[in-house]
């Protein structure tokens, strides 16, 4: 399996890529990491820590997509950014996954323009990883990538939660729960209110009813859906939250759980390939999650059983 | 001024509402507290702590609203309920501020059904106190009463909360934030895409732009905007990561603010008369600062200050 890793994305890009795929390397036996960038930056970094080379392979590129660009500008307008050529590498199939902690939105758009959705997807969604109280973890999605979204998008983002808790974290006919404001089936906004009865006679995955705020790190369920509006504000109000129990100096494995560097990144599921988004802010350890997650994604098949879901 | 208090609303009624009133009149010189609920119980509460009755009016009613009952079916079916009792005495004037920490749906038709929403507010919202990292406090509206808004009605929850703000917390020109998922004019949902605009000419309000879900607890603004759906999920979230800290046992002074015991409870703003909706879970001590906050709305004489905002 060959892995690409693009070393220009992220904030602290290359050093903390590069560094992230050291480590990852080394777990790595029998699949190769293809860096994507600047290749006398990872060459440097890598002779600077004593790592030969050769446990790698580079596609050298010239162009980087910033933090702030507007995506489709920039897939468009850098053709020869990391970002661009790390999707022209997945759609022909020389590489096997691609992550980045780079752009979230060229990310986004680069795996919508490449790849493309998988045939009767109609949004993709980003994942993100909930902590429970009681150990394990949920999947939240979607989180910022459709920001209105329709009922039966909703129900979709329910199938692709499911195979992703069932597939890469082995979790048993998952229990899919819809995030809204109440407990009873017509409580909601309209969105909640007209997708319940879908999900309720789905047999697509196991729906459990509504969850609400306070219900996200409970054991109610392992995939909460909602529109990407929400999920994104509840990722970054956990995240917040996070980074409150870390500056006062709260000591807690459930805390600790929080930390987004185990999880390594958030996958884009609905696409033709395994993709992993990583925060902006990711160090080498999450670097290394990051490819150890999209790796992860390629041996469970979970693209083919997600385009085997909607055929 | 008389301040009444439902005695029957709320998990621990009526022994915490009446103790809360006992906390209330110590500190309220010169008001009538004006206890509507179920007299003998009311009496015996008094009577078991040694206090006299002469320090409060009583309106004995016979019916109470669960918890759990339809809103709007329970305020027909049951005039004699202490909630709609409440209404009714507030609407003759014979109240002059009314709470509750009983059905929050039903307080909330109440209000709608007897002193009515305030002419040309749209829709009344709820709102809820949010800790600031830095000391202070933050307004969140709404938080429940409007599950889908129109851009016009977030503009308006701008003005509730705006003035709430510098009438009762007394906050000179309150920053306002349109909940949002970016920080950009551009970003967002349609719902804050077509909110922005209208928000960025207004002269109603210190508008201040987009606020992230990570900047709720930061100096960003003072008050933060958004539809209540997604203020219930907001606020059920950080409910449930309060309780987690005491549940771990994390003592700091920031969480201890996020204790809702000492804010009272949630105002209903745009209605004709101050109306306050306590936690369901309140205590003495809540119990007890829902009165003197629904004690400072009539002192700020801030339905009268919203009135004239909206002629």
């Amino acid at each position: 399996m060959k892995i690409g890793l693009d070393i220009m994305g992220g904030d602290f890009a290359p050093k903390a890529a590069v560094l992230g795929a050291i480590k990852a390397y080394k777990v790595l036996t029998g699949h190769t990491l293809v860096l994507i960038g600047d290749k006398e930056a990872a060459l440097s970094i890598l002779a600077d820590n004593d790592v030969s080379p050769d446990h790698f392979e580079f596609v050298h590129t010239t162009e980087v997509i910033g933090m702030g660009e507007h995506p489709t500008k920039a897939i468009v307008q850098k053709p020869d950014s990391s970002i661009s050529v790390g999707f022209n590498l997945l759609k022909q199939g020389a590489i096997h996954a691609f992550s980045s902690a780079g752009n979230t939105g060229a990310m986004l758009v680069g795996a919508m323009f490449s790849v493309k959705a998988i045939p009767g997807v109609i949004r993709p969604a980003i994942t993100t990883i909930v902590p429970k109280l009681k150990n394990g973890l949920g999947i939240l999605l979607d989180v910022g990538a459709n920001a209105d979204c329709k009922p039966d998008v909703l129900v979709q983002f329910g199938v692709l939660g499911s195979l992703m808790a069932q597939n890469v974290y082995k979790i048993d006919s998952p229990r899919v729960a819809l995030m809204n404001i109440g407990e009873e089936e017509e409580k909601g906004n309209l969105l909640c209110q007209a997708t319940y009865p879908l999900m309720k006679q789905t047999n697509l995955f196991n729906f459990v009813g509504n969850a609400e705020g306070r219900d996200l790190f409970g054991d109610h369920a392992d995939v909460y859906v909602c529109d990407g509006f929400t999920g994104n504000i509840i990722l970054k109000l956990a995240e917040s939250f996070y980074g409150i129990t870390r500056k006062k100096g709260v000591q807690d494995e459930f805390f600790d759980r929080f930390n987004y560097e185990q999880y390594g990144g958030s996958p884009i599921l609905g696409v033709n390939a395994p993709v992993v988004v990583g925060h902006g802010i990711s160090n080498d350890e999450a670097i290394k999650n990051m490819i150890l997650l999209s790796k992860d994604m390629v041996e469970s098949d979970l693209v083919n059983k997600i385009a085997g879901a909607f055929q």
